[in-house]
């Protein structure tokens, strides 16, 4: 099979995707952006793709739940991967912290990192790069003083070496991935759905009746998310994760009322919810041996 | 009064904090982060503080509202400014479009111009920067065939032209930021009210008896996004913004009633709508004369 995944090759969405491929048998091919991730499956080019879709250091990750609810037509969420957002400091093999001089990595990751970086490195440099994997990329091609801020990953990819574990300011912090498809997934018992629900209407009270729908049949609602639709001006719609799956007939039956009275609904997904991440053994085991490929116009 | 902004200067926020301002009596101060604006603002450094919080191109933008829900006391937002997000190809003078063979720009403002570098600049190499005023200024004293992506303020800052104009591919494209402060805004007759309500009952219906309650007294709400507090396992806040001023009767009750039934409430201020923006040559004029001061412990 064919995978898609937000690149370059080093990336968390990557490690993500290491989690749910098979290394021998799927060929992994990257793409600049979460949307053409999203765009390319649609279009067939790959089956499935992996892409972030909250709390992300990689991408803005509105751009995945627009291009699902606003941009194509028949996709689904096909399984859901959560993993700690775990940045490590990486530089070449016998570097010591003492001999940093220059910090590369991606804006957003840095910033999530500044204040280990104010109180270890106060005085190392921190450049830009376009993704954690090409901070990488650079390091194990410069000189002995840069080290880079990484996912484990892109150490193993670029033979780097981890200087420093868990240089993140918010170590608690989590990116939720999905695999978006063309199918749908059986009810496994432990399951979550995702819609967009449009709402015409700018009134008090209509998320009320969408969320009565749902209570009224006991279901638990994970995620809400209120967003303008950009298609047209005073048009909102919700991103609403809930527990349980849409052939469930209490779902089957909200979503249908939903659809005839509240809101317009469009289906995102029913899929098992995240378990816990494979072990690092296993994890590095599967990046060794992965087929990675370049994907769309860019490749 | 100094005025605290998520810098450096040249940023969309500074276009930003140059709308409500005034350059001739007060100090604006940049800080690296988002967060570190707010924190500056609660221990006094700065009066008040200008941070983006929703579909910025700097920064994470969660990172404000975690700041405001989570890690502060007693700040308030005290105004809205709603900015589309312009972004233009910005040259030394003279410098035409066949010319650039590097573009700069921070990573999430180039994922928004994507399609138009395919279409225009096909083959130039992009160069990832911290921010986009420091792509401007890698251009104003580098070659004459690199280009940064960028506001308008950023080619003002550095002498530099706009090539291209809005360069966006998504031009509708809308940046919200708040201005940060210790006081409370009087009702203006177009208010907006923002709260965090935290439920610790992870149950069917806990939101719906939150929303209930704002229905029940037509009270509109303009936004609504489920957050995990990162404080204690299972515990969930809702994000709420509704039209009106805290001192209008209705809301005044709905949230008293709210504290003591189904959620703590913590207010997050009563401020004035966002109007339209400032004219660009009012703005230029703001941009020249105001005094900038780097804050912090980087400064």
């Amino acid at each position: 099979m064919r995978f898609g995944f937000l690149g370059p090759p080093g990336t968390f969405t990557q490690e993500a995707l290491l989690q749910v491929a098979d290394p021998d048998a799927d060929d992994l091919v990257y793409y600049p952006s979460a949307e053409e991730v999203v765009l390319a499956v649609e279009r067939g080019e790959v089956e499935r793709g992996m892409v972030p879709i909250e709390n992300s250091v990689e991408g803005t990750v509105n751009a995945t739940q627009d291009a699902l609810g606003f941009e194509t037509e028949g996709l689904v969420i096909e399984r859901e991967v959560i993993l700690p957002v775990r940045l490590h400091l990486l530089a070449r093999p016998g570097t010591g912290l003492g001999q940093v001089r220059e910090v590369w990595s991606m804006p957003h990751a840095t910033a999530q990192c500044r204040r280990w970086l104010r109180a270890n490195l106060p005085d190392a440099k921190v450049h830009a790069a376009n993704s954690t994997a090409e901070a990488a990329g650079r390091v194990a091609y410069e000189s002995g003083s840069a080290a880079a801020i990484g996912p484990n990953l892109a150490a193993q990819l670029f033979g780097l070496e981890v200087l420093e574990r868990d240089v993140t300011d918010h170590p608690e912090a989590e990116t939720r991935f999905v695999v978006v498809g063309h199918g749908g997934t059986s009810p496994s018992g432990r399951d979550k759905t995702s819609i967009v629900a449009f709402i015409t209407e700018d009134r008090p009270g209509a998320l009320l009746e969408i969320l009565q729908t749902f209570a009224q049949r006991t279901i638990n609602l994970t995620k809400l998310e209120s967003r303008p639709t950009k298609r047209v001006l005073g048009e909102y719609c919700f991103f609403i994760d809930m527990e349980g799956h849409r052939e469930d007939p209490p779902i089957a039956d909200a979503l249908e009322e939903l659809d005839r009275t509240a809101a317009k609904v469009k289906f995102l997904g029913s899929y098992p919810r995240a378990l816990g991440a494979l072990d690092a053994e296993r994890l590095a085991r599967r990046a060794r041996s992965a087929k990675v490929l370049a994907g769309g116009e860019e490749a």
